[in-house]
């Protein structure tokens, strides 16, 4: 049973999200439909893009994915499906599946939608996630080759990456791309930045501090290695490093959102 | 694997809509269960009716629908299954389902729930998606004739259609009946109508305009026929008319919501 | 088709869900995955552990429920496994499966989650919905036997079950634990108690009444014994007494929440 999971900024108030599930299992019946996020603040690319590649490693291999965050609905952009590290992924070409590109490694294949017998009959101009992203993904969950979708497309829109700046010795900026439920400040310091910064100025993660809205707190392995109440930077679950206070809401309690910097800082003897 | 479909008033934050789909896979284990709306505003019967008309021809032939909206539980008020073209739909006997009744071509078979045997054991007075409703779709997604359902209903309880009102020469009213999360304003005009309009007027959509809270909008074929920021009148992908701005927030822009009326005026040379 | 029924704080805004299900169709492609509960208030184990000891009848037998309200996660608090009553459940040693194992007669089986062979390679130190819980459960929905998951645990934590208070002959005080969608106040009074209340004072129910924030409401079989806008107390589908306002919202009626006290009062001749 092929599993195809959707992520878009439909919310889940109107009939959206349903209609496009409509429409896949109509193409796709035994597929497996997962929700992975449909509160992505409207016409949002850059969190829509997050979101996908918070997760898509979470899934099992062949997952097909369809991302519709789209303001461009009904104008000329492309559309496209990926095929990469083994998943493949369906949306328009807006960038919202260029964070997902920079993040694999190996082959890709990216084509444009073109093939119109893999679409709804009568395309409405204001809904492609149940009229062209949908089926296309359906089609693919049942096994259709990617080349068949349409021609290889190799000039992507792709999202500005959020930049990891070196403010000076053994002293860095990263910056809070998303607050999760739980008030939790997501940066866009990957492990792999982390490690680096670590090895060239660190001998061990207690070395290092993290400094966000003046606040200087210890990067920890866990919520529970600080009191209760206080805060911690750690690596959070989807790999990158997140400001949280244990049993707490770190966004309430540091007044820091979405944009905030957050400093990294060597405070051990720099290597 | 038979599809069924959930639209209710129960919202997300209970458990109301998981334990309504746990009776349904007590009586139907491979049912593909959808969501297809569950924050319709709470006993707002009319608003679900709308969101089931707009949505019901996404899904594949043969779905069952559970549609509840049910301020009247534990009255006397009777419970209905519906088939009607190709698909299934069950609910209380309130309106909820008159929308769809109302669109539907060709013959439909409406049968009153009185087939005790269909229904959960001990059904409680005040949850009748979980002991009522919900077994009896599933009951359906395994192939029951309706018929075995009881007996035929003659006279449903139907709500009132929102008029397309003629004001005089070349000028129409329409109401605002949704406003999505998009800030879209969905009317009840529908493109059959508009046609008509269009047939009985004008020579072209360029002839038409449509006017909401004082503002002149044209009538587009899609977003971005105008520039960003700006509104327009389109047929949305439901099927009706709505008034939307490119890349914005019509409902917020414009200051109009549900029930704000919709004038659509001939203004080229009229026929 | 094994059924996995999910019940988490995790919200719907974030991409955590979505990673949970994705870890469990890794291990057990074939899961029917149904969301009962995602918008527990964070952090609130009690409101999970009544959310789940609320529903989980309604599902089929076998179904494994992943319950995961978590503050602790990454501390040295035990993970469980359960199955009782021809149901398993899978969550943190905090309380959160206790309200269940209270309601359920006949044996029960509890093991704590030892073996690292279930578990997600890489195993985070804060999101083990998707790298335990998820992946436990799924290994149980694919027939592993409970034993296999680790040793037995003698010692689970247990919440304190809110008590119904004896005030005086013929009158007792509940406590409303949860406020619905629809504002219906549910309390911790459940059939069972309400009926040995009853036998020991009241011949009939209408011997009985329901004092809440002052004003005195009688006791109904549903919503629709009291006229539109009038207040009753009643015996809800999760099998606890609720206050309820007919075709209103009693919360705000009332201007009652959780925590509010509700007496049940004999006022028949007293047996």
């Amino acid at each position: 049973m092929p599993v195809v999971a959707l992520l878009t900024d439909f919310g889940n108030q109107d009939h959206y999200v349903g209609g496009m599930k409509g429409a896949i299992l109509t193409v796709c019946p035994d597929a497996t439909l997962v929700d992975l996020a449909h509160e992505i603040p409207a016409h949002d690319v850059t969190a829509g893009a997050l979101a996908l590649a918070s997760s898509w490693r979470d899934f099992p291999p062949q997952t097909v994915f369809v991302a519709v965050v789209d303001p461009g609905v009904g104008s000329a952009r492309r559309g496209l499906a990926l095929e990469a590290g083994g998943y493949r992924f369906v949306g328009p070409d807006n960038g919202i599946l260029s964070l997902v590109m920079a993040d694999v490694e190996g082959p890709a294949a990216l084509h444009e939608i073109a093939n119109a017998s893999l679409l709804r009959p009568d395309v409405s101009a204001t809904f492609h996630a149940r009229d062209v992203f949908g089926p296309v993904a359906a089609h693919l969950a049942r096994g259709l080759p990617i080349a068949q979708v349409g021609p290889v497309v190799s000039d992507p829109v792709t999202l500005p990456q959020p930049i990891l700046r070196a403010l000076g010795k053994g002293e860095w900026e990263a910056t809070v791309v998303h607050v999760d439920r739980f008030g939790n400040l997501i940066t866009n310091l990957r492990r792999r930045e982390l490690e680096e910064v670590l090895a060239s100025v660190a001998n061990d993660w207690s070395d290092i501090v993290v400094v966000v809205e003046g606040e200087i707190l210890p990067l920890a392995r866990t919520y529970a290695d600080v009191p209760e109440g206080e805060g911690c930077a750690l690596m959070g679950s989807s790999g990158r490093l997140e400001v949280a206070v244990h049993r707490g809401n770190a966004a309430r309690l540091l007044g820091a959102g979405t944009g905030a910097p957050v400093r990294v800082r060597a405070v051990g003897p720099v290597l």
